[in-house]
Order: C-alpha cells, then structure tokens, then sequence
C-alpha cells in the first residue's frame, strides 16, 4: 500500500463528500474533468513516491551546511525539485494567465499534499515559491511582475517570506527592517530577518524574497509596514542576473524538524546596497501580505494534515504486518502470535488517527474549494457567503490539524513502539516535522485571538451565521438516515454550546478576560468543525453503501465507525472546554509572573 | 534561576507536603535530619548543574557511534560519570549492608532526578547501574553478590537490563534467548537482545547484563523465563578481569532522543561461548524482575516528570526575560514591550506545565515514600497497606507523567516560538527525550491492562479501597478550610465515578471489551489521583499562608492558583472519560484491519 496517500479516500472526500465534479462544470475550471484530474493526481503519486519519498530520511539525518558564507544541500534535492519542474508542476499553483495550469485550488491542495508528505522539507521550497509568486501577480505592479514572474512561475527562480526578525516574533508592529526611498523609485533595505525558510541556498540562479519593511517618517506600528520585492542578486533591464543585492547569509537556524529546509538569518544592506522594489501601495504592506492569507494558512493546515498521515499510513501498515502477542483471552503460548492490529489499543490509536487525519483532510478540501467558490462565484452573495465561511474556518483550517494530526503522529509512534522512537522508521521524523505547524503562519495562540477575538464578531456575527446555515443544511441531510440521527442531535446542541459560550463571554466586563482562553475556545470549536466534516462524511458513506460498489464496504464501514468514534470519544471534550470557556475563569489571567515558583 | 530544580517546591513537596520527617525519626533512616538532607542535595545540584547540564545538547548532536564493532562517545560523559562516582553518589542507591548510603527513596529519587533534568542521556547509565545492583542485591546467591556487586555498587562496573529481542518487545512470552545448563552451575546463553540501554561501551572495565532467557525444556510461555547474570568480560575467581564473554554488539539503535546513551542490539554466543549465572530459581525470571518492577516504574514515571520540569522552568525563565508585544487593550505600538509572561495565553501555557509537573512529582514522592514505608512499617497491616496502594498507583506513576509531562514539553517549545524549534534550546530536546516514555517499562496500553485488568481488582478491591480511605482523609483534612470545599465535593465526585464505572464495566460479557478502552481509564484515573495529589498540595499551602513566611507569600499563591487550575481545566475531563468507559463502547474493538482504509 501507498504510505504517501489514500486514493480511495481522497476520491470520496473530492466527489462524494465535497462534490467536486460541480466545480468542473463552471467556466473557469471547464478544461477538466475527474479523468483528466485522475491523470495528473497519478503523475503526482509517481514523481513523489519515487523521487521525493526515497531520501526524506536521508535528508533530515543530512541537513544543509553553513559553509564559507554559502549553504551547501545534497544534491538528491536539486534532483528531486527539477523533476517537479520538468513535470511542470509549478504551474500547479497559477492561473493560466500567468501562465498556470489553472487547477481548482482543491486539486491544487490534493496534489501539492502528496510532496509534503512524502519529503516535507524539499516541498517547502515549492510552496514557497508559488506562495511569493501569487502574491507578487495580486499585488505587484506590471513592471516587477513582468521582470520577475516568469522565471518564478517556471520553478527557475525560487520565492520566500520574510516577516520575523529576532526581536518581533508575532509583534510584526515591532519590525525594524527599513525601506529608504531611492530616487529611481527604488528603496534601500536595511535590516535583519529571521526564520526564512528557503533563504538561501545554490539550488536556482535567484531568490525572490517578499519583504516587509517600514518606510522612515511612516506611521508606528503596524500601519507603517510595506512590501518590498528584495532578489537576491539584481535582475538587469535584459533579464539577466546582474550583481548581488548584497543579503548576508548571517547563519542558518538548526530546528527539530523540517532540517532539510534552508532556514536563515539574513543581512539586508549590511555589506553594501541592498535594493528593493515596493509591492503596492506605501504603508499597505500588512495588508498585502494577508491577501495570501487564508491560503497560505490552509496549506499550513493542509501540511499538518497529511504529515499526520504519513503517519497514519506508515503504522497501519505496520500493525497489519507486525505479529506480537495474542488475544487477551488466549493464555496459550504455544498458539501463534497475531499481527498487533488486532490488539484493541492498536485499533484505539489507529481509529484515532483517522477521525482526526481524515477528519482534517476533509475541511481543507471543504475550505481550498470555499477558495474556488469565491472565484467561481455567479452572485456576490455567494460570493461574500464563501469569504465569511473562509474567514470562519481558516483560523481553525491551520491550527486544528497543528494540534490533532500532531497527536496522531504521537500515536503512530506508539504504535511502532520502540521501533517508532529510532530514525529508521519515518514515524518520528513525522512527529518532528509536524511540531512546527503550532508556531509559524501564526501561533496557535494568535488564532485563538483571531477566531474569538474577530472572526465570530465579524460583520455582525454573520460569518458565524454562515457556518450555522451549513451545518444546520448537513444535519437536515443526515436526518434522513436513522443510524445517523444521534451525531445530528449532538452536533446541533454542540453548535448551541458555541452560541451560548460566545453570549457569556460577552458578558465580560474586561475585553481582555474574555479573550483569556481563547485558544481552548478555538481547540473546542475546530471541534465542533471536525464533528460537522465527519457527519458530512456519514452521509456521503451512506449514500456509498446504498448506491455503491460492494467491494467499498469495508471503506464505507470505516467511514462510519469514524463518524462514529468522533461522536463519542471526542466531541464532549469541546462540550466540557465550552463550560471553562464560558465561565470566564481568570485563575491564569490574574497570575503574577512570581506565582509560579515563588520568586 | 535554576533551570533544573526548584528547591522552594521540593522542600514544599518533601516536608510541607508528604511529611518527610517522620521518616527520619525511624530506626532505618535515623542518621539523617533535614539538614543532612539538604547538603546532600546541594552537592547533588552543583554537580548536576556544574557538571552534567552543560554538554547535555552537545551529547545530544554527538551521538555514540560504532566503529570498528566498538562504541565511541564523547569524553565528557565518563566524565561527569567519573565525577558523580568520586562524589560518592553512586551509594544513594543502596543499603549500608550493600556499602551505600541507606537514604530515603524519596530523597534518592529526588537527587537523581536532578542528574535526569541536566543531562538525561547520562542520566540513564547511573539509573541502569543501580537497577541491576537492587535486583542482583535481592535475587542473587551470596557467591554471585560477592563476585560483582562491590565494583557494582562503587561505579566501577556498570549494569543493563536485557528484556526485549527483536520479535518480542511487549510480549515476553516470546523470547528466544536459550540458556543451556553446563557442568559447572553455569548457562550457555544465545540469542539476540534489542533496545539494550547502555548495552556496551568502553566507559567501564565491565558490564553486567541482567538477562532474561529460556531454559530448554523449561515450561511455555512466561513460565519458562529465567534471569541470569552475564557479564561483558568474565571474571577470573580473583576478581580480575578475565577472557571475553563473547557478547557482540550487532549495532546501535538510532533514536529521536536519549541520544547520548547507547542502545544496542546485542549477540550473545555468536563468535564464542558466552557464560551466564543463574539469579534466583530457575523459571522464576520474571518474578525476579518484577521484583524492582515498582521502583523502577516510579523512576521512569519520575524520569518523564523532571524532564517536563526542565521545559517548565526553562520557558518560564524565557518568558520572564523575553519581550515582545503588548496588552491586548493597549493600541499604542510606541508603547515599550512587555514581557511574554504578561500575555494571557503564556500564562495559560505556563500555569498548564506546573499543574502537570508539579502534581506528577508530588505523586513520585508520595509513591517513593510507600516504598520508604514498607522498609520502615512497624506493623504487617502498615505494610500491606503501603504495598497495595504502590500496587495501584505504579502504572499511573510511569504513565501519567509520559503523556502529560510530555504535553508540557510541547507547551514549553510553544513559549519559545520558533526559538524552542531551534536545536540551540534545551526544550525540543527534552520533548524528544520524553517521548521515550510512553514506550519502555511496559508500553502505555501494558499499564491500562495492567490497573484495569489486575490491580483495581487485587485482593477484593483492597488496593482501590487503601486509595479511597486515603482520598478521603485528605478530603477530611481539606473540608477545614472554606475556600477547599468545592474541590473536596469535586474530588470526592470523581472517586464516585471511578467506582460507578468500574461497576458498569464489570458488566460486561466479553472480558476483552471490558477492557478495550483501558488506556483511557489509566490517563482519567490518573487526572482524579493528580487532582488529590493537587488537593494535598493545596490543605499543605494554605497552611504555609497561615504559619509561614511572608516571603513565600506568591509561593503558595501559586500553589492554591494550580490547585484551582487543575480542578477546573483538567478534572472534567476525566469525568468525560469515565462516561465512555462506562458505556463499553465497542467502536474499535470491533474494527476489522481492512475497515481502515477500505482494503
């Protein structure tokens, strides 16, 4: 079996829960259909069974050098990244007028998903580079976008992010980086940056960085930042690469994961000019940055997901195949021993990887095809109904799976025992990886603030109202099937604890204390979510074991007993999260930083 | 600060809490007072801190190596292993009549969890030592004691437990290893031993492996398991060192953590005879080994809490130092920065790792000091009492700091951000070292069987009444003070429904389904004996606030704060938990393999 992805899962996720072939039939994305996407999801499986997954292992134990001021990577890197780009997935990511392939961001998702799990690190690169491109094309002006966007589309040129500095983390207000006008029109960048993936290495001809910087004079705070396209070496009027910018690799950060990703600390304008080129409007900067927002943050959902399914894959496949032990009740011990996935704690923790594995790949599928709503939309309020659900749903989107499908690459070790603990199994590179989605597009805790914070208030509630005429429809649905009536009513009253725990809170006479959990209000609500996705998945496998093949029985029993064990094992751990949350309970707000030791 | 220990909170633990000091007024302990006790600490510290701390992440990106069929490890270790022996700790393991120091348990627990914060890698091979001296001390004849325990007990030879082989970790039943009787009294041992910690080195002038093997023609099963001593290098009647025993080192285990200390995959009697002695009666192997079972259980389970320790006071020394950001209603970006422990979702995270450590270590005194009050019991009904509540509460002693200590690991790289990412911080590291808990010293689920299936059940019920008569009492204590009273009626709730489910439970038809979701018991049966550990801590504080200093005035604020923390954040949900137990819920118990993923 495939320990990258399941195909059989994925197809009732895109067409039988999700609908995709709706998608298919609107103008934009006319040119496919399920067997054109069906070809190229193969490709996809191919190139990364064969070239990516092979030396993920190798990689994390071979992180790249610091060596005389350059980075040095294993060339199975390089290799691996140009056969993506010969196979011309890059243009994945883009729309055709950009000279893309203008794939449904959902198959977009699928595709680009099947990298991460197989080699996480040597995809950052690649989504990276799309995610600078797609911003560059939103926001550039024709002249940068000409300049530079074909070489980046190509997969020639590579793109990153540059946010952070060492002393602002997620207090961006705080950013020091300095932009002085040039009288080309050009600034002068000066300043360091800190945690930038993909931020340098020897792989392409050019790095395309998307800066943030304040321009001397501008507003304080976050108001005063603006974009800025900073390459790393400069690009003459002919295309060709000129002489350096002049960004120092100051060193490279060694992280507990994701080791085979470049991540730098760099100089901007410290050993010589660094020149850079504004991207939209002056003092826009925080804005433009979040125009990619909501995707950026569900591919980050997306990678937590499926680097727990990695996970998940990898230790079924184990227990099914690894004898030890027998049934409790058997006492002989001269009987023959039975693979452990028949031991009930190995059921336990592999049903638990699922419901919360596949539980999350279901709202990301549900979330990259809100994106394709918005740019399929026929009305404007179909339109604004797919941006407020986005809204909603992308702080849950990128910290839900952070937190579960990291649990469940616990449990995959777990399953492995200590064959799971060594470096010779994928299992705890997984773990490793996965720990990193807590912290960055965002820590858990700035989407606790965002979700309660914002999202539930915005617009009158009225994204909060959009997500409960869905789940309202989805119970409407399942009220059909008798087996599936309990979930409907536990899901409905769960929908009214949100209501009833947002009304408390909004008793509180401190703004601050009634933000003070925040980040269990958004576990619990992500949740309530999961707990929606799994019924819209109930109804889907119904359908399937009425109207579908008899050889998808198991698949659809599965299905069920997912559903099922979502309910019961995990749902009224939000109910009781709803309760503190609700009771505006200030024991950790009012500590004094002496309470904790004493001193 | 000391990012090891906090010695306000041991004091607090050892004496305001769990009443050292009626231990030092038996015969057995006699020739210590707090004060003696408090030098011996200390010295322990400084060492610890001077010696072991320093190189732990060096050790950790160094890892032993095999080269030419021998292992090559830093320096540092026999190092600070040779200054631990010259210090004389080694004897804090032992009795006067082995030449040790015959300290309390509880304060040989608590210095060597000191070793365990600074440098676990290191840690590991004093542990291991120690461990195998007890048992040999116990099981062995006087010939066998007399020929290896004195170089044992000074530190010049070390020892290692051999359980595991390749095709049998959890389940013993299964070894192959083959012990044939010779001539002399001694075996003939072959097989091949897995996951051997500290399994060989070139550190010491011997090692002595605890083994468990099979005689031939001995009974199935576990009934037919021997233990026997062998050593690296035979010893000649004069106690030099003689030939080779002839135990090859196949290779070392590649870990996630505990990377300094080797694990090794061990040949015996491939390239030679290897010669073992009997220790104990034949096939009374396990029996034997249990034998050190509870105390080696608690140090494990004492292992994963001070490692949650080291994350704990790391992050909170972090955010104390660390500014950034700013009140949530203070919109002024030209306002200075706060301190990160200012915000209220790392107060959140801080408060949820002391309520976790600080409840898990005053569970491991408590449990050290059953092992104090069986030594010292003056009466059988005094013992018998100790040894059924240590029955009980040992699988939640190894298990409840493995999950939840290891949970706050994950929260203290959360404090740090990106920067707890980073190799160049002790927290990832530590998460990674305590993630090995879950997996040796019997497996999680091993537990959840283990206090389900045997020990709530032992003797009649009788453990579980010891514990309840216990809970009350401190419930009793607790009811005198107002501002307790709510967790007294909460706790004492919880032991309601302790008992109600296990009455649902015994219901069942199936004895396998009745212990299906046994894992699930341990972690909530754990959380309500944590919760009392938490309302001793509380009766003890609030009488500090009544007769103690002003000065430890936030000290035991702190105390009542993660008392009330606990209460409100984490007992519910145990309570939830219960309830899915009680029902019986059959979800993955009747799962098929082929219902994962539909094939």
């Amino acid at each position: 079996m495939s320990t990258i992805v399941n195909r059989r899962d994925l197809d009732f996720l895109m067409y039988e829960t999700h609908k995709l072939e709706q998608l298919l039939e609107t103008d934009r994305y006319g040119d496919y259909d399920r067997e054109s996407i069906e070809a190229i999801l193969d490709l996809s499986q191919s190139l990364a069974e064969d070239i990516f997954q092979p030396f993920a292992g190798h990689l994390d134990q071979n992180e790249p050098k610091y060596v005389d001021g350059k980075v040095e990577i294993i060339p199975e890197v390089k290799e691996a990244l140009s056969a993506y780009k010969e196979a011309g997935l890059f243009a994945s990511g883009y729309d055709y007028d950009m000279g893309g392939m203008q794939l449904p961001w959902v198959v977009h998702q699928v595709l680009s998903s099947m990298f991460v799990t197989a080699n996480t690190s040597v995809s950052n690169y690649i989504f990276l580079t799309q995610g600078a491109t797609n911003m560059l094309n939103t926001c550039g002006s024709d002249e940068l976008k000409a300049k530079y966007m074909p070489n980046m589309v190509a997969g020639d040129w590579y793109g990153t992010m540059c946010l952070s500095e060492p002393q602002a983390g997620s207090s961006l207000a705080d950013i020091r980086t300095k932009a002085e006008p040039q009288e080309d029109g050009s600034y002068k960048i000066t300043g360091t940056k800190m945690w930038i993936s993909g931020g340098d290495h020897e792989m392409t001809d050019n790095i395309v960085h998307m800066v943030l910087a304040k321009i001397p004079g501008g507003p304080a705070g976050v108001k005063g930042i603006s974009l800025f396209l900073v390459p790393k070496h400069r690009v003459n009027d002919d295309g060709t690469i000129g002489e350096s910018n002049n960004i120092a690799l100051a060193g490279l950060n060694h992280k507990m994961g994701h080791k085979g990703t470049t991540n730098c600390l760099l100089n901007f304008g410290e050993s010589g000019d660094t020149i850079g080129y504004l991207v939209g409007g002056e003092n826009q900067g925080l804005a433009n940055m979040f125009h990619m927002m909501n995707e950026a943050r569900i591919a980050v959902g997306m990678a937590a997901t499926v680097i727990g399914l990695g996970g998940y894959l990898y230790s079924l496949d184990y227990a099914r195949n690894r004898p030890q032990g027998r049934h409790l009740t058997n006492k002989d011990p001269e009987s023959p021993m039975v693979m452990i996935s028949e031991h009930a704690d190995v059921k336990r923790m592999l049903m638990t990887q699922k419901a919360f594995v596949e539980g999350a790949q279901s709202l990301m599928l549900y979330s990259a095809r809100l994106l394709d709503q918005q740019a399929t939309a026929q009305t404007e309020e179909e339109k604004t109904h797919a941006t407020l659900l986005l809204e909603l749903l992308t702080p849950i989107c990128k910290s839900w799976p952070s937190e579960f499908c990291l649990e469940a690459n616990k449990l995959a070790i777990q399953v492995l025992g200590g064959y799971g603990y060594t470096r010779e199994y994928p299992v705890e590179r997984y773990y490793r990886d996965n720990r990193l989605n807590h912290i960055h597009e965002g820590t858990h805790a700035v989407h606790g603030l965002d979700i309660m914070g914002r999202k539930v208030r915005m617009a009158d509630g009225a994204a909060l109202k959009a997500l409960s005429k869905e789940i309202t429809a989805t119970i409407g649905e399942a009220s059909a099937y008798a087996d599936l009536s309990s979930y409907c009513q536990d899901l409905g009253e769960a929908m009214q604890s949100v209501q009833s725990t947002l009304e408390s809170v909004s008793t509180a006479k401190d703004p601050s204390l009634a933000l003070a959990n925040a980040t269990i209000f958004l576990d619990a609500m992500g949740h309530v979510v999961i707990a929606w996705m799994w019924l819209k998945q109930a109804v889907a496998a119904t359908k399937g074991q009425e109207e579908g093949k008899a050889s998808d029985a198991a698949f659809y029993r599965g299905k069920l007993s997912a559903c099922r064990f979502f309910f019961r094992y995990e749902l009224p751990k939000a109910l009781s999260k709803f309760d503190l949350v609700a009771s505006l309970d200030d024991t950790c707000f009012n500590l004094e930083a002496e309470d904790f030791i004493g001193h």
